[in-house]
């Protein structure tokens, strides 16, 4: 008997063969192989019923074994871990906010898996109090040591998790602890290598018009990712979605469930995170996960996510990520994913495959780079959050008090319309139809009042929620930054003491310079994609907002013109 | 020093100056001339505050002189007796509100002096216990003794007030019962007059197309209300607004101040009350007389009234009235005041003047007319208010948190382009630009949108609000009728009795249809109004809306202009 301990409580969404839990309560695990991030378990009342794998932790038997790596297909336990947000439910969210879609990650405190940001919900939509600050490790004047991107110390909230130090190990990690191999490896661990490896996936850089730049293909890889078709396993006893992903390179469809662009997330957080942020994959979500309307979101935000990540020149050059996008069969994919999971160029090892083309760079000025990125990514990140607060206020009020007010001043004009109809006095049809027919419009200007957030604030919205996401991903990338250069500042003491030679010494400035350049070239590829998408989402937004303002007067024009002019 | 006694228990406002007095309590008067039916006292605890001059009775020194009659000019403190309803200040109401105007009418539950309506405040604005229902007293089917069209039958809320039963010769007579002329004559004083007198001025019934109809003169009586000058008097320790009104017909301005304007309104009601509902003059306010912008919708709301009065063919035709507009000079107004003062002809017996074409009615033609007439001024009612109260809130919507958020929605814009323009990556000021524009284009919108009440809502409002006023007259015209209808209907009663001779009986009937002819052309004067008033009040809006609608599209589509197209 597999028996296990109830880490967070779970409420079972009726209909959903799920079972509520407490924290505390001692559950047997009944299937461990549902996947899905499932496993049916056994409460004490004899209940059965389907429990989240990360809000347990298993008490014997299926204990911690020394697998062989994560993600590995072979383990068939991997499904087990995608991490669902302990939270409120979206779709009870939903219900009270007018169907605004915000109202999941705006009211959901634990967020995206990977991003820091998402997970500091802002303090005018909760109240509660604020999560610890990920922009404190690397603000500005006060350089506090480095205690790497990893998510357990940008959260220490108490939890204990095991950790053994080895990122293949831990199988039960919690979903707050989701990358263990990222975690620990400071920047010394590039910047005081012996010897770095000749692989073939070198990353040049460029000296292009704004500066550094990455090396971008001639043509852009992008892809569609649509038709998304339910299936089913285990005899039907869980079902789930499976999404059609069309590259522009192959024009060949594969198909990936979602836990497959979590794995491929994975992949390129522990690659190229320390160098390139990676935007979190659109919230996983325990409820409602087959409700037309969130795949339809879902499969929005996941498209949102593929172009991004296919607009990368790094990323999307990468083997895994072609992998992903056209893979030839099972075969292939089970083989492209092993080799995958074994990659040994991850964390900050990414900086050892990076070549720039010119010469290095004073420690000072990369400094001041790296404080400039910060301030900025920083500020931008409070500007985004703000478009996405008042948004939010928008859409609750468009698809709320608004239209019910443009509907009551409908209603009034035609039931005084219906009075004036029952005066008896002859003769005032034209006056009584031309007030029915205002009124009906102010109904119809409810309807489009209500709709109008679905045309243009939505885009606005899911802009600026993509953009949050991205700079969620800045204080980890800039921290391994900050740390090197704090390193590289110690090197003269290190040095003295022995602990370097000072031929270490002059590489780890050299490597340091390398880290400027990748950073530079981020950041310049992170302008060139912001200007673009916020000229385009503008665009769109005022188009939309022109459009509706131009059918309400349109429609009270033909409401003015059936009264008789006087 | 100037004592007093409370007449009546008052309760203070909060927040308002004002201070709780007992019925019998002594108070010192500290300040006679606060003006607007208010003065200053202090209490025996010392504490200081405002009371409605007309709930005490001046002891010593100020006492009432016996002055000649109200209204006169030469007496020197009637202007002290302004009745101002002894409710919020409708200063604090507008601040508050958002500078809302109606904010004062409805917050303000004891409304308009002879509006019985206006007396009872919706409910949903208020929450308070709803007051006595005047409309009860002419409910269908459940005819109950009439107790006359004044204040006090409707308003039987247990407080005594002096009834000398003489129009001019109390003083303080409460703001409960304000016509002690006009109360209590209930119909039969027209319906069992031994001999009509046969007078000049006779009020012809003609039938029109419509029905029965007033007799309209060939032009139309109308007049300006304008130039609200400010006049002072008591060593400039008392001042007043003095208005100009210009009527078409002499083209020659006369001046009033409002409580000429009230003399004028309590003369028509006197005279006319019975048969033509006389709306009651704009609120009289406490706070901010001399505020320019009350002084400006005073005026306003004087002029439509005015023009109301104007527009009636029995109103505008009388010697009062005509007085009041073309008066020569002091002693041409002052003998005509007095001779106003000593008509009649007021209450019931203006029906003993009217002289219908047509032949009579039967009793059961004039019941039902009286009851479709009592339901659609019911429903009208109703209608008229839902539409105040959504206007109220839509009012408050518009110059308050709409217009903040569109103007944080400009702000996060221009916040945003801030941060982009920090960024120090060359050649984005074409986006950056054009996000500014955007924000400040949201925060020209906001205050459009905060403005546009002011030019469209407004005249509803205001046309609403009149009506509102005019339709709590019906229910005092309705009561006369109904009261009529009983009487008749007791008729052979009365004549086995021995009340009133057979002959007596015939005459009640006949004068019933007179009546019900004048009933009939004030309803038909009062929809060919209504038709009027709407259709362009109707128009006004819609224009304005238009206009609105377009202006922001337009401004979004030079905003959206200043993106670059890619």
């Amino acid at each position: 008997v597999f028996q296990a301990q109830v880490l967070y409580d779970f409420t079972a969404e009726p209909g959903n063969n799920e079972l509520t839990v407490k924290e505390g309560e001692t559950i047997t695990i009944t299937n461990p192989n549902i996947g899905g991030g499932w496993i049916e378990a056994q409460n004490s009342r004899g209940e059965i019923g389907l429990v989240p794998e990360d809000y347990i932790e298993v008490k014997q038997k299926i204990a911690v074994a020394p697998a062989p790596s994560v993600g590995n297909v072979a383990a068939p336990d991997l499904s087990f871990f995608d991490a669902y947000a302990p939270a409120s439910t979206p779709a009870q969210n939903q219900a009270s906010n007018g169907n605004d879609p915000w109202s999941v990650w705006n009211a959901d405190p634990s967020g995206g898996s990977s991003n820091n940001w998402a997970s500091n919900p802002e303090g005018t939509q909760t109240g509660k109090s604020a999560a610890p600050d990920p922009w404190a490790s690397v603000s500005h004047g006060h350089p506090q040591a480095y205690q790497g991107p990893g998510r357990k110390s940008l959260w220490n909230d108490g939890v204990s998790f095991p950790d053994t130090g080895q990122r293949t190990s831990n199988y039960f990690f919690s979903p707050l602890n989701r990358f263990p191999g990222f975690s620990k490896s400071g920047p010394e661990l590039y910047l005081l290598c012996k010897q770095l490896a000749k692989g073939k996936d070198r990353l040049p850089i460029y000296m292009g018009e704004v500066g550094p730049v990455w090396f971008y293909p001639e043509t852009q890889l992008d892809c569609v990712v649509a038709d998304p078709k339910k299936g089913s396993k285990m005899y039907g006893l869980k079902s789930y979605i499976e999404y059609q992903i069309t590259p522009n390179t192959t024009n060949r469809p594969v198909n990936h469930r979602y836990k497959h662009f979590d794995w491929l997330y994975e992949r390129l957080l522990d690659k190229f995170g320390s160098a390139i942020p990676i935007p979190s994959l659109p919230d996983k979500q325990v409820t409602g996960r087959f409700e037309e309307e969130f795949i339809k979101m879902r499969m929005e935000r996941l498209q949102g996510w593929m172009t991004r990540m296919c607009r990368h020149p790094v990323v999307s050059n990468s083997e895994v990520f072609q992998l992903f996008l056209s893979y030839k069969d099972e075969k292939d994919w089970k083989t492209g994913k092993r080799k995958a999971e074994k990659d040994e160029t991850v964390g900050v090892m990414i900086f050892s495959t990076i070549e720039p083309e010119a010469s290095d760079l004073d420690p000072v000025e990369v400094e001041q780079k790296c404080e400039q990125f910060s301030r900025f990514t920083k500020a931008m990140d409070d500007g985004v959050k703000e478009i996405l607060t008042v948004g939010h206020e928008h859409w609750k009020r468009c698809t709320g008090p608004l239209p019910k007010e443009y509907q009551r001043i409908g209603k009034a004009f035609q039931n005084l319309s219906s009075v004036f109809t029952s005066s008896g006095y002859q003769g005032e049809s034209t006056l009584t139809d031309a007030l029915t027919a205002a009124g009906k419009t102010y109904e119809e200007i409810a309807q489009l009042v209500a709709e109008q957030p679905r045309k243009d604030l939505h885009f606005l919205m899911e802009t600026n929620n993509e953009y949050k996401g991205l700079l969620g991903c800045f204080p980890d990338t800039i921290g391994v930054h900050k740390a090197a250069i704090d390193k590289v500042k110690e090197g003269d003491k290190l040095v003295a003491t022995s602990k370097i030679t000072p031929q270490e010494k002059v590489t780890m400035a050299k490597r340091l310079s390398t880290m400027s350049y990748a950073l530079q070239a981020e950041m310049n590829h992170f302008h060139s994609n912001r200007i673009y998408d916020y000229n385009r989402v503008m665009q769109l937004y005022l188009e939309e907002q022109v459009k509706f303002y131009e059918t309400i007067a349109e429609k009270l024009r033909q409401a003015h013109s059936q009264f008789t002019t006087m």
